[in-house]
């Protein structure tokens, strides 16, 4: 009898446990050794937002929430974009707004109508009546809150990445779109790289063949950086958390060649961090011996299996003292791409279509001359459009200011943006599921699908045009 | 009633599952979500082969097995050798036995006393009392077999990689090595390239502070030599296996870079394939459209962490037309190193000694000529001794004279080799851990422990000299 009020119990725990487990629409559960995130309903007021166009609008007018260096450059670059003007400006100190009219002012573009600035500052821009997008750049962990506000004020957004640090705020962010028909957009800036964009062209074109695997990565020393980020956040955020904090800029390009919810989707994914060897050691010259653990691994490789088998490698590391990396590599079934540490490219003769080389092995590199020339035949559109202006504007060598001009150009055309709310939600969500995958001892996690089922609807990747 | 009986009969089956699975010793238990490795006790009659030093042997009389291209290629390789002579030969194939007897005449050396033919002539080789080593490039499945049949009967192997193709037959490597006091190295001729060993160095002396995180690969488009392997063996492995079937050159020296069982151990792995796009059009190509299934993903990505928590990628890819490459990446608190596509080295100034480089910055891949000098100053010895000849004799650049050399060296001054037979067997490892992790939907492996506790008993790695 003892024994079987004992297993009674254990039974009723049990269920306590997968109950309370399940009662998180955004958590997840294990189940056959895996850790499988829920995709939770979509509420009946919902629809998807997958080719959503809003209606055209003339000129953007555009508030700019976050004034750091991120924001500042996004200001400098604001006053070229023929689609958008700034009008209103808010950061938590009110001087970074005014260094920020300045620009304005110094560029011989109109001050900013509204100026806020404080820990609230942020909802009375997000209230103004004449604003048509809210563009983030803020720290974080703020990006997501801010947005799902300026949304609900009937805004469209623009997000520095990541857009979000969990995967309650992934699904807040598509929530919160799909209801408020609101546009928003991570602005991943490394998909409007002129090398990658390239490749993506030639890859579109079937140059490559089938894509097999693709790597990318942010590796890159922060260690000159840590002071600039306010209040320490950024220092913080790592010291506090396992996983690749800060995927986006790795995976972004390379989701972009696979298609991912335009055809594939990310199923599978397992993270491995090594020991904060150099993390720790920063931490401690910083605060003092033994102050803080610090727990993010000095590097973090994330390997993901999508549904079409295609595989996907990813690394983050900014404490060691290595050259700058985002690896972005492509391997196809007939060709290859790996931008670090030097643009190389090597294909196979049968499929260069216009172009004739005919020393080419897809085994070898070509020389810089043949793929100059390639790249050069291959040139994707946007980058014929712009890079003369883009590479002038600069911003990361002209790639922020090609993603600012497509936000403004499809907005005034009233067409779809380039990135949707899926990318940002589905690259940003590795912050979260890279860290649950480390401390449950590299387990591999089924991702949610943030398109709930909807990933093979749309038949690849188009950037809109208005032609 | 019925319900209790259904109860117990399931309870019996599980516990009867269970046990079947105990009852493999070199086999693996599902437990906490991980794939856990048995590491079985060592028998009473076994000791530990680490440091093992045999007795020294003026002349090393070699049985070379296995007379393809490779076991063709170290008999081009041999004469050279000032420690070892070739005494018998054995293949197959009678014809290829007498291709290497002319290979031996035309450089000069004696013709082998013992040739062999036939699908059992290696035992008769391996029975031969004027042999001390028996030297196998035999098809992966016949390496273990062999190797342990001439342990048995006295004899020191020397085995083409991998030397096993299955957690079991790395234990019957280990076991009989320990068993019969018989040195089992295997023939990674990785290890002694000019680029790693210079980088073991620097490493050795402290250059690259402490290592983080290394990589290593085998992507080699195997294109053109598929029917080069008799009977088709190795395309019917691939065709067969999932997993990465050839993990030992892309991992042979970054474990030596982290002195894996001489102070560290690999604790965990995990792996992930693509589909074999390429790899079943190959298939189709080859033996007819869909007439066999082609098992081997076009990439295979594994991530092992360390105990002391170090993390290690390894790629496999033999199927798509990439520029070859074998990673070979160091990550270190101090310093960077990479050998694919060129040569790449970043460190910072503080930590050259005797090479002061004002203008270095650990961010930046150094330029050529500086890279060259600090190449030359912290040359490898052995490579310092052995360059000039190596180069003269060739064999992959010249790696491969220097691999023979070393097993030579050392057996002929008495001294423990620099492969045991823990290297061979947990490099070997991945061929089977990483099918199982992938069959298991990426699941975690606990690696099994070859050393049997006694990882941490040697301190780093070491190439023995007899002065």
């Amino acid at each position: 009898m003892k024994r079987i009020k004992t297993l009674l119990a254990i039974v009723a725990l049990v269920s306590l446990a997968v109950s309370c487990q399940k009662a998180d629409p955004y958590g997840y559960t294990i189940k056959n050794n895996q850790i499988v995130y829920n995709t939770p309903e979509r509420p009946a007021d919902q629809q998807s937002m997958l080719g959503f166009a809003a209606e055209p609008i003339e000129n953007v007018r555009v508030g700019v929430v976050g004034l750091g260096d991120r924001g500042t450059g996004a200001i400098w670059r604001m006053p070229y974009q023929e689609f958008a003007t700034v009008v209103a400006l808010c950061d938590l100190y009110p001087d970074r707004v005014e260094r920020a009219q300045k620009v304005l002012e110094d560029l011989g573009a109109p001050r900013a109508i509204h100026e806020f600035s404080g820990e609230e500052g942020y909802k009375q821009l997000c209230e103004l009546e004449d604003v048509d997008l809210v563009y983030l750049a803020v720290p974080w962990q703020l990006h997501t809150p801010i947005a799902v506000y300026a949304m609900e004020h009937g805004k469209h957004v623009a997000i520095e990445v990541p857009a979000a640090t969990s995967i309650k705020e992934c699904w807040d962010l598509v929530n919160t779109s799909e209801r408020t028909r609101k546009h928003c957009m991570m602005l991943e800036n490394c998909c409007y790289d002129f090398f990658e964009l390239n490749c993506l062209n030639m890859i579109q074109k079937g140059l490559f063949g089938e894509i097999v695997h693709v790597e990318g990565s942010y590796c890159h020393n922060l260690d000159p950086y840590w002071d600039n980020y306010q209040g320490d956040w950024r220092m913080i955020y790592n010291r506090a958390h396992h996983g690749d904090v800060y995927p986006t800029h790795g995976i972004g390009p390379i989701c972009q060649d696979l298609n991912i919810h335009r055809g594939d989707k990310m199923d599978v994914l397992v993270a491995m961090d090594s020991d904060a060897f150099s993390g720790q050691a920063i931490a401690d010259k910083r605060y003092g011996e033994g102050k803080f653990e610090y727990a993010n691994g000095d590097h973090t490789t994330t390997t993901i299996r999508t549904r079409k088998g295609k595989t996907i490698l990813v690394e983050h590391d900014v404490v060691t003292p290595r050259p700058y990396s985002r690896m972005y590599q492509v391997v196809g079934t007939k060709g290859f791409a790996n931008k670090y540490p030097n643009e190389g490219l090597a294909l196979g003769t049968e499929n260069l279509g216009e172009v004739a080389y005919d020393d080419l092995d897809a085994e070898q590199y070509m020389g810089e001359a043949e793929r100059d020339a390639i790249m050069e035949a291959y040139k994707h559109p946007i980058i014929s459009e712009l890079e003369e202006v883009a590479r002038k504007v600069g911003g990361h060598g002209g790639m922020d200011f090609i993603m600012d001009y497509r936000l403004f150009y499809c907005l005034h055309y009233g067409l779809p943006l380039d990135q949707d709310v899926y990318d940002a939600a589905e690259w940003s969500a590795l912050v979260e599921l890279t860290e649950v995958s480390i401390n449950h001892g590299s387990m591999p996690v089924v991702m949610p699908d943030f398109t709930r089922g909807e990933w093979d609807k749309t038949d690849g990747l188009t950037f809109a045009t208005a032609e």
